[in-house]
This record gives C-alpha cells, sequence and structure tokens, in this order.
C-alpha cells in the first residue's frame, strides 16, 4: 500500500479509513501518541518509543489493550503491507468510544488503538535550520505526548509563514523546546539540555544525543537555559526522531551557532551511523 | 431521531456516523466548539453561542464554510428531526482533513461542520454541588472553546472518583473556572467573579448572571478572588449553559456558603424565567 491506516484491527489506504464520530478524540483530543521512523521495513527505537507510549498513556489513565510485546508485533506486522519501507511510523491510543462526557467512559471500556504509516526520509543530516521564538503558553504536561496539540499546530503555521523551519518555545526567556522537536546548545565543548520535567517532552532523539556525548567524551549538563544563552551558544542543535541532531543557524532573523563545528560533525556522524547500522537490512 | 450527528451535510443517529481518519481533530484536537440547550425545539441564547463560536474560530484561525445565519439555520433546521425537543446543543469546527501535518492544510480547505443533539434538560435549579479544587497547569488560551480538553477531562474524573460533581481551578490559590463551568462569589451583596482575560471562558451564562445581578441592582466587581474568598463568601455560585446559577454548598469537604439565600433565590428565579420564556412554545 501507499500510505497505511489502521484502527481497531481494521487498515485500509488512510484516505478510505474513517472513524467512529463517538471516539473520545473528537470531542476532547482524549488520547496520546508516539511516533519514529522505520528504514528497510524495520522500526527504529522501537522499545524506547513503546516505553514512552505506556508510559503517556499510564500518565493519563488510559488503559492500552495490548501488551508491549503484541503492540510492537502489531506495528511489524502492518509495516510490513506498505510497499515503501521507508515510513514515518506513526501509532495513538483514544480513550475509548462512547457519547460526550467530559469523565472516563464507566463501561470499563478500553483504549482504541491508531495506527498511520507515511513514506518518509528522515532529514538530511547538514539541513541548516532557521527558527522563530515564541512566548510558551503550553499546559504543565508537555512530558506527555497527548493529542492536545493546538498550540503545536499554531506555532509550526507561525514558524512557516515566516519562512523558518521550527519554533523555539521560552518562557519568559527559559528555553524549553520546539514546537515539534527538542533543543539543545554546546558551549565549551558541553551539552546543555533543559532537564525532563513537566515543560518538556522527553525525547527519544534526546536520550540518544546525550548517550552519544557521553559515549564520545563530551559532558553534559541538563539544566535550564535561556534564549540569551542560546543566542550566545557556540552551537545550537535541534533534535528528533526524524532529525537526530540538526543545526541551528538562525533564530528570528539572526546568527547563531558555527563555533563548534567538529563536536557538531562528531554527534552527527555518530547518530547517523547509529541510525543506519539499525535499520540495515 | 433519539439522538443525531452531523458531519459536513450528512446525518444520522450518532453511533452511526464515521469521520475520516484524516479529519485534523484526530491528531491534533484542531477545532473548537460551542454548546448550548433547547426546550420545545428552540434554541437558548442561539446568537450569543455563535458570536462566541466565530470568535474562538477566529482566534485559532480557522475559516468557517458558513456564514452565521446559515450556521444557525442548519443548527435550527437538524434540531427538527430529533423526537425530544429538549437537547443538549453541540456544534464544532475542525481545520479541515488531510495528512497530517502540523502547519495548517495548504490547500486552502475550510473547516468540517459537526453537530451533535442528544436529549438533555438543564440542571434542577435547586440542586446543591460540592466541589474539589486542583491547580489550573492548562494552556494560556482558556478564552478560546477549543477540542484541546485534556486537563479538564482529567479535573472531572477526579471530581467524579472524589464523590463530588465539578473541579474548581487555581493558579497558585487564584480562582479562575471551573473545568467546564464558570465559577463566581457573593459577598456584601456583590457578585464577585474572575475577569474575562486568557485564563477562564467568557461564559454566556456568566454574562447572563452578570446582566441580570445589573437587573435586579446587585453590584458586579469583575475582578480576580482566592480560593480563600471562595471559602468566606457569602454563596457560591456555578454557572453554566445547562445549569444557570447553581448553588455550591461544600469545597474539599468543607461547608461554604449559605448567608445569601434571598439575593441567590432572586438571580435564580429571574434567570429561570428568562430561559423558560426565550423557549416557549
Amino acid at each position: 500500500m501507499k500510505n497505511l491506516g489502521y484502527y481497531n484491527g481494521k487498515y485500509d489506504e488512510i484516505e478510505n479509513m474513517y472513524i467512529p464520530m463517538n471516539d473520545r478524540v473528537c470531542y476532547f483530543g482524549d488520547g496520546c501518541y508516539d511516533a519514529t521512523y522505520s528504514r528497510n521495513h524495520i522500526i527504529y527505537n522501537l522499545d524506547e518509543h513503546i516505553d514512552r507510549f505506556y508510559n503517556s498513556a499510564a500518565l493519563l489513565r488510559i488503559e492500552i489493550p495490548h501488551t508491549k510485546d503484541e503492540m510492537k508485533a502489531i506495528l511489524k506486522e502492518i509495516l510490513s503491507k506498505m510497499d515503501d519501507g521507508d515510513c514515518f511510523v506513526y501509532w495513538q491510543a483514544t480513550r475509548g468510544t462512547g457519547i460526550r462526557n467530559h469523565a472516563f467512559p464507566d463501561d470499563g471500556s478500553k483504549a482504541n488503538i491508531w495506527i498511520t504509516f507515511k513514506p518518509c526520509k528522515t532529514q538530511p543530516i547538514d539541513t541548516k535550520l532557521k527558527m522563530i521564538t515564541l512566548e510558551d503558553t503550553r499546559f504543565l504536561h508537555c512530558n506527555i505526548k497527548t493529542l492536545n496539540l493546538l498550540p503545536s499546530v499554531i506555532a509550526t503555521q507561525k514558524a512557516k509563514e515566516a519562512g523558518c523551519d521550527e519554533t523555539i518555545f521560552h518562557r519568559h526567556g527559559r528555553v524549553t523546546e520546539c514546537a515539534h522537536s527538542n533543543i539543545h546548545i554546546i558551549k565549551d565543548n558541553i551539552l546543555v539540555t533543559a532537564p525532563t520535567d513537566h515543560l518538556i517532552l522527553p525525547g527519544i532523539a534526546r536520550a540518544n544525543l546525550i548517550k552519544m556525548c557521553k559515549k564520545l567524551g563530551y559532558g553534559v549538563d541538563e539544566t535550564e537555559y535561556t534564549l540569551d544563552d542560546l543566542m550566545n551558544a557556540d552551537e545550537v542543535i535541534l533534535s528528533s526522531s526524524g532529525s537526530f541532531c540538526i543545526q541551528v543557524v538562525e533564530v528570528d532573523g539572526k546568527k547563531v551557532g558555527g563555533k563548534a563545528p567538529e563536536m557538531l560533525k562528531n554527534l552527527q556522524d555518530a547518530l547517523v551511523k547509529d541510525f543506519m547500522d539499525a535499520t540495515d537490512k
């Protein structure tokens, strides 16, 4: 298939798929998701993404009707139906189906399981990104990968209209993350990145970046940092499951980074190699 | 029909209605809504709710494919299909349909229009409510009636599990609103209610309550107030489109209010009369 949508065991090309009007996603965005990339029909970092998915669900008290192993098996089996093995691999769980009512369904109904695949390749590692900044007005549950994403939608659109690639959120000057990526800086050969509290998503690519820094002998400082720190950093780095470790070269029209090219290149090469090795046929 | 679901011109009983998997509500909660009650197939305060709906859409930059008059005509026509004329009248707009992508669809596609009706009566005006309190961790766009409602879902479920009716949100002690209602206090014959900034929804029932206070000669003070103020108020009042003006008698297990029964009764009687007159056959 050219793309694929799956809902509770049924699947077809996404455009042919329909879901019940009373799925709770329709009225409350009542669900959580996770996503990664595949190459050669092999899903990258699947264990890590599945663990985070079940953690999001647990924090929202959504009961997934499959074990982690079953969920991984379903993803792998359904991915095999795709013509193209290089995909954006996306799945979500929503809190059941029923007449609109804020409280959880009291019939003990379990979550609805959704999967979508579309052909997609990870971002070229030598991409250079331009960013805008926006006050972070999101809720205080950004550690949970929920379907309440309106502020990220609006922020992404604003970046696009400014001719930029992404939006850096900050709370009164303290940098949190981007609309759909994490953001980090390099200063004096140390990777500085916001701690994984309720203000940011604990990115899998962020965890990979930290692990790689340690492996290569670079220091890592998980701490709060500001927009000023970012504007004066040696490098500014964006990470996400589809981009690994991409250089940011411009923020709000001003040049940033470019002062630690060797460390940046070493991290990029190592992270791309990890992806290529893990998804080799 | 016993209940009704409408989507872009098609309608049926809700349980028989299906929507495209790529409606943007499914991935982002990317939409806004409004809701009120009908009696005798007459929709109460329809103009006010339609005005607020279009304002929510404008703030989210969602383009409604109908004029306000067309939207009102559709709601009235579809409501006439209901067997029971006493309904919860709900409608929403979502930002189009397309493969998941945070940025707005760039094909210029307009919003999808949803309507649901279910038989429902307004809450008996002599109901006494018990509440819990919760830190308000929602985003800073609560003035927009969006479909990003996960914190309200969780808060409502917590109230239910505590044997209570609703949750009072506060930001570090400053009372904002409830999970799906506004909240007010009476002190010294004055109605005190949080101002309509980005922290609360500008309730239509709240506006009615203010209007009625002024008509009956009671003072109104739109200002910040705290949980302490609320615990020591003469009365604590909840308002929503389905409840007008209901007495809160207990908050976090402690008795509140009960010290201005005459003013409360005068407001309740006047608000119920307004609803009954407006929806008389």
